[in-house]
Order: structure tokens, then sequence, then C-alpha cells
């Protein structure tokens, strides 16, 4: 099924809503690329963001995922929508070490209401540019439009 | 069920490996209790973990309360085993939102290798000490028992 | 937080929408009890429902779960509303092999569209009757309260 | 990544296994394809599993996507283990009205213990017969391998 954008300023509302995810630059993540239905952040790994043996923290790969997700959700959302989490797993792989990793959002279907996500995270080691990197951890969720409550966009 | 630590040394280990989880200190959450099968973490908000409506990042509430799930189940690990999460699913319930947060980890059922776990995120407004909060996410998850990799422990 | 049904005639709505559920009465389930955002089923053993190992099929599980908890979202919606499952997770906690098993689901957070539902399988050997049983299962899910479908109720 | 069994007599496993899952009988389900990692399972409709609204019931959905994905992480498990779910996530994408299904079991990752799985179930209307079919729901599991339980295998 083609992905078609409701609102032609889907990129420009996903940068500027990803600029106040405040959350996102304290982790250092930032967008790589947006289409529809398609939102890929990058993140660098960073010791202050490890669990208790070297790997990036679970939440940390939920936090960017559960973002690209997010954003993927909203290209496909009309204009004066936010969007809102209501739900997400995470399976994790394989220990999240590497020098730099990819979140990946990707929409499975897009409802009115609500919007089934699919997300990975992918890990890159130095030399490795150009290959598609090691899936650490997948995420499922479900993304929510909410256009009744004033003041909340994007 | 009453759950039976099987190191007597059970809070000590907590401690010292949540000292080590930098992603802990980075969004500056603290133990508030460890008991056998039950960990309590506290996480005073901050603007900076926040999403682009002001409230708390759902990635951020999932570190958090996975943490507390992640440490619940190793006060029932033997000693030597690492704990992993193998996977969580979070539901959002209402806004994250409050002054300050408690994450709740406690163990449903602790099998050899893998341990259930449930979690909770509650928010406290200033003024409201000594309530149980309300509670703002919740979290299911499998956490795995590893004793058989060289240097994992804990 | 006091669950208040919508709708006085909620009883009578679940159980009617029940008895409308063919899987339910291929099943083997019958309704126990209908309380505002609780829900009771039982289910006898049966030996056509197991896996390979001989315990009752994990998806046999997730249908009963799956309907308590549907019908206990349904007693809190308004006249006229459906009720639809978005998504639920089963963890599987011990071997489901009892003489009888009751599924439990409960109302988490009723919203006005989203309902978070928490449910449980338990299992009753004979002779224990007037125990709470043992959890065999524990599911975490979404309901959806649809109600612009023509023709689509309960 | 190439999967390969470890077993080489792996499709006899799954077949002679699943032959003994009374509740896929029970249901209607038969096996269409074993493959290394991948097995998918065919449902016909019918009016004795659905739901209140005469779709497939969620629940009958999850049994036959569990058994694929079981089943898909058993080809690759050595002699003489056996196949438990863990967990297994459920979302449904659209009303299961067809007039037959086909339920998909792949694996995404397979451990010495654990096996992450995704699965799938599409609709096939009559005359549609070479396509893919509509995918009605997703499944993402955790399937285990025992291997120390006497008297239990495959």
């Amino acid at each position: 099924m083609p992905l078609q954008p409701r609102d032609p300023d889907f990129e420009h509302r996903v940068r500027s809503s990803f600029a106040r995810q405040a959350a996102m630059q304290t982790l250092g993540a930032a967008i790589e690329r947006v289409a529809p239905g398609e939102v890929d952040l990058s993140l660098p790994f960073r010791a202050d963001l490890t669990q208790q043996h070297g790997y990036l923290h679970a939440g940390v790969i939920a936090a960017v995922v559960d973002s690209a997700c997010g954003y993927a959700a909203l290209t496909l959302m009309e204009r004066g929508a936010a969007v809102l989490s209501v739900e997400f797993k995470v399976q994790l792989l394989a220990p999240a070490r590497a020098s730099r990793f990819r979140a990946l959002g990707r929409v499975v279907r897009a409802g009115r209401t609500l919007t089934v996500v699919h997300g990975e995270l992918r890990g890159f080691d130095e030399g490795a540019i150009g290959a598609d990197g090691d899936v650490v951890a997948v995420m499922t969720g479900t993304m929510m439009s909410v256009r009744d409550r004033p003041g909340l966009v994007d």
C-alpha cells in the first residue's frame, strides 16, 4: 500500500516537532531521513547512556526507536493532529555495542485514530559505512492521533 | 508466594550494579528501596527529558521502569548471574507531567532462567507527599539470568 | 478510582454480546461474573484444546483472557459503542494444566476511545474449590471503543 | 543470516508435533509449509470461531500464529529440545473476515535458549488465489528451547 501524506508539509512538521523533543537532544539523537511513513534517526554511542555491562541502555534504545516510530506515524497524520505513544514493545536481540546506531521507524498500517508501527535499532561499527548494520532491537507499537486537545499539535 | 533471595548480599549487588548504570545517572534516577523481588527508583522531572509536548519522554519512562524491573529480578538471582532485559512492553496511561516520579519494579514470577516482571511509573506533584501518586505508565517484561558469559555479572 | 458504568444496562449488553461470540461456545467458556470494569469467565479443561505437551494451548488462553478483558472494557462503554481488541500481550508463567480455569479481565484505565486492560488465567484443580488458583498466564491489552461503524455494536 | 537447522529431521519433528496439537485440529488448522526458520499454517474461515461481530476471534488468530511461530522456532532447535511460548504480542490491523487465512511464522533471531519470532495472519478471499492476501494481524514473540524436562520434547 502506498503511504500518502495528508499534509504536504509533513517533513517540516516532523523536523520542528523533533527539535522540541528535549530528550532527543539530551541523548544526542538527530534526524537522518523523513519520508511518508518512514523516519530514521541516528545516535552515536556515548558511555553515559549505558547500562551496567557497558551496552546502550534498553530504555535509551526504546527512546530513540519510539521517537522514530512516532514521527513515522506523524508523517501521515492530518494537519493539526498531535502524535502520542499508546504502547510499544521492545525485544532486545543482541548487546547494543557499536560506535553508532540508527533507529528506523516504519508505519505498518495508518488508521484514522491509531497507527501501527514497526521499528528497529541497528548498530554500526567504524569502517562498516554503507552496510545495513546489525539489528540490535525491534519494536512494535501503537501511535494515536489526537485532534481534540487545545494546544496539542504535532 | 514469598520471594526468597538466593544471595543474602542481594541489596549490595543491586546498588553497586545500579551505580555502574551510567544512563541512570545521566537521567538523574536514584534507588529509593531494595527488597526481595522489589526495587523502587526515584526520578525528578527535568525539562531536558521531555518530548515535544513537555511530558516526560516515553523512552525515559521505559528506561527507569526497565531498570527498576531488572533490578527487582536481580534481587532473586544467584550470585554470579547477570540480568539482561529480554523484552518489555510499556503502556502509557496518562501524560507524564509531575514534579517527580517513582518507578516501581516487581517480580511476578522468578524462574531459573527467566523472570517475569511488572512495573509502573507514578507521578507525584509538590505537596502530595505521602500519597500513592498517579499511575502514568505500566510495564510488563521478561528478564533473563545469564550465568555463562565470562565477565558478565549483576 | 471507582469505575462508573455509563450505561446501566451494561451487564445485559455483555451477556448478550458474549452469547454471540461463537468462538467462546466452541471453546466451552462461560460467564462467571460481570461487574463494572470486571468480567470473569470459566473454562473447563478439554483435551481437544491442548498443545503438543498436553497443556492448554497458549492461543486458547489468549482467547478467553482477551474476551474477559474486552467485556470488562465494554462494561464501561457508552450505549451503542462496540468493543474491538487493538492489541494484547500474553506472558505464560506456568504450564496450563488444571481441571478448570478462570479468566479474569480488569480495566486499568478507561479512556474515551481506548481502554487499558489487565487479565489473568488461573488454574484450579479438583478439590481446590474456594482457593484463588494458580496464575498460569497474564495479559495486558488495549481495547477500543468504536462508535461510528453502522451495525457494529457491543 | 542464513538459518541452519541443527537437526536434519526438523520437518518430521514439526509435523509430528503439530499432529499432537489437538487444539489445531479443533480449530481446523493445517501445515502448509515447513522450511528452516519458517512455518506456514492454513485456516479456513468457520462461523463457530468468530467473535460477536462475525470476525475471526482474536484468540483464534493468536492460536494459529503462535503455533506457526513456535514451530518456526522448533525447526532450528537441536534434537531433544521442546519449544514453549514465553510471551507474544498480537496487534489487530483489520477485521478478520475472509474465506480462508494463512498464518506465517518466521524466526527473527535464534539464540541458544530463546528465539525471537515474527508472525502474521493474512486473509484470502475466494478468487484471490495466488495473491499475498491482506495482513489482518501481526505477532512478535519469544520462544524458549527447553532441554532439561524429562518427557518434554518437540
